[in-house]
């Protein structure tokens, strides 16, 4: 039933009540005029996806809603600075090495929140659920989520439950949002880079998407990798017990280092130059990539960030982060820079430079 | 490809990374090891839904999660005291008269804040789209998503969209998360109801379950309905004017005012009786019911709500809430009792009085 190049419509009958394409009560302006259908690359965190929330979702939403879309939100209410995030996810297959969707589900929103200097607290929990489904498969990936919650610190607070009928889902989608409280002299946020900031990654990169494509069936290239999935949040306070002035986190998921570097420079009109030598790429992640033409700059991690730091506590913000279990092989792998704003440079190992894109879609669907 | 029996699994072959079913390591008790998949019931609101987060979430996420799952939970972050709220929407078709996917998915998580006296402040939304769902479809659900947040005084604040293959979703399915801030003084939960509290509903019942089905494929009957759907945090508002001791809100959504009314005299132990005659079912929604064979008790509403009010203060909520333009229809139907606790009983029109259960499961799938 897959149709990974998004040619055909829907197989399924259109019901009556939805009305026939009328693009002339439609908003949106070219280029997504010219693709009138959904595809996979849609949601693949890069390029397409970017212009499907400036085209479409923000317009409709308006004004403010613009900045937070696709991130996490920064928002006062009550007298509290909150960060508030969602994510849907749909990987397949549900368990793989490393983790599974419950564990993605918890660690993907609680991180979203730690991208923000916020320390995370609630989430909600949305399950899709297809008919069908074993009971025990319900349960391992809740015991999953309850289990990552406790080791995240966060409380799984409030939740919903929808079945589909069979062949309208797969399995189990969860969705969860999460808020957080936001520090006071906290403000990390994409367009706070500056030329002179020295850009961290916190350890190896590649490991997840690497990991689930090893399962995905008639994908097994006999690779030992696990998923890197894991909660930020504890990293992000010992960083921020060095200095609350980060200027910028990100944890690189769909799109991987590429997407998010991109993502940040566009958003605060600087460059940034990589030493791609310096970029940990495991060895059997630089397999898997060469066997299947992939690039590791461009491979989801679920359990890595990437900080932009002001250059005078880049040495201490290190320390500190190699002194904690999910920092213990973080790296320097390059510079803010003014020359090319919005542009990613990598320096290759062999003195040359190459541009190293926004991903347009998506690379590896269904990967979180 | 639908299954609505549920006894066949997933018709897509397992991947291969997810186990085969093992029930030993399931912490799950009887009677959820007899029905070892997920069925439509399971999404319906009614006891199997309690049953699965009773016997499977409950326990895997931990204690204090258990009084909020499945309806909107109260904490305390950074000082403020908010409500917090997630609902997925699965609707079939996405657009009905009065509404579509995107009205619901903002009204219906704004609503769950509203009755527990928040004010809604922000949302989360989370998309899975379909591969093949036309654009402008998506971006006309968005357009609802606007204007009834606008119209809830609501802003989408942060975002996600997912994009699956064609067969492994239905078009769109939304996910919206929200929070707002209690007032000081208002503790409005199901646990507060008491015997002598008088019971007030909003207006007509079922108009949105019946709108739904009028125009399902193969259920057409000419009924002229509308959905009901509207977000009520004005309503509480104004109710909240009158008195800050509200006991109880509730609005009747899946299951129906009959799951409602169950669910508060389960959660505080008290009976509830109902003047049948009282409850106000336009000819509409009647006469629908009687041809489907459906209970309008039990019938979907995304504009309504339950109140349990003390006696001292019911007639001023009551005027209240009749010069509301949606409480404009307001009426009592009928009174909290120390007799019969846990149980809804309706006195029917002939004088006698019959039992109003809990629903079992689904009885209209995917009509939210």
């Amino acid at each position: 039933m897959s149709d990974p190049t998004g040619t055909t419509g829907l197989t399924a009958p259109r019901p009556a009540a939805v009305p026939a394409p009328d693009f002339s009560g439609w908003t949106c302006p070219a280029p997504l005029r010219d693709q009138p259908c959904v595809v996979l690359g849609h949601g693949g965190g890069g390029a397409m996806s970017a212009e499907l929330v400036e085209h479409v979702f923000a317009p409709a939403f308006g004004g403010p809603a613009l900045a937070g879309l696709g991130d996490s939100a920064t928002v006062t209410l009550g007298g509290a600075r909150l960060a508030f995030s969602t994510d849907s996810f749909v990987v397949r297959p549900l368990f793989f090495p490393g983790g599974s969707i419950g564990d993605l589900a918890v660690n993907g929103t609680v991180n979203d929140l730690a991208m923000s200097g916020a320390r995370p607290a609630y989430l909600s929990c949305g399950f899709i659920l297809e008919e069908g489904v074993e009971m025990p498969v319900v349960a391992r990936v809740a015991e999953a989520m309850g289990r990552a919650a406790r080791a995240a610190g966060v409380e799984i607070a409030t939740g919903d439950t929808k079945v589909v009928e069979a062949g309208h889902g797969d399995g189990i989608y969860v969705n969860t949002a999460g808020i957080g409280v936001v520090p006071d002299g906290v403000d990390i946020r994409p367009q706070r880079a500056v030329p002179g900031d020295v850009v961290i990654v916190s350890g190896p990169i590649g490991l997840h998407g690497t990991a689930v494509l090893s399962v995905r069936e008639g994908l097994e290239f006999g690779v030992e990798v696990e998923s890197d999935c894991a909660a930020l949040g504890g990293l992000v306070e010992t960083m921020l017990d060095v200095t609350p002035d980060l200027h910028v986190l990100r944890d690189p998921t769909r799109g991987g280092l590429a997407a998010a570097l991109n993502e940040i420079a566009a958003a605060a009109s600087v460059g940034v130059a990589v030493q791609e030598r310096a970029v940990p790429v495991p060895a059997a992640v630089a397999g898997a990539c060469a066997m299947l033409g992939l690039d590791p700059l461009y491979v989801a991690n679920e359990g890595k960030l990437v900080a932009f730091v002001p250059r005078e506590h880049a040495d201490a913000v290190l320390a500190a982060m190699r002194a904690h279990p999910l920092g213990a092989e973080a790296v320097i792998i390059g510079d803010c820079v003014a020359e090319h704003p919005g542009m990613v440079v990598a320096r290759t190992g062999l003195g040359g430079t190459r541009v190293v894109d926004l991903p347009m879609g998506e690379q590896l669907p269904r990967i979180c």
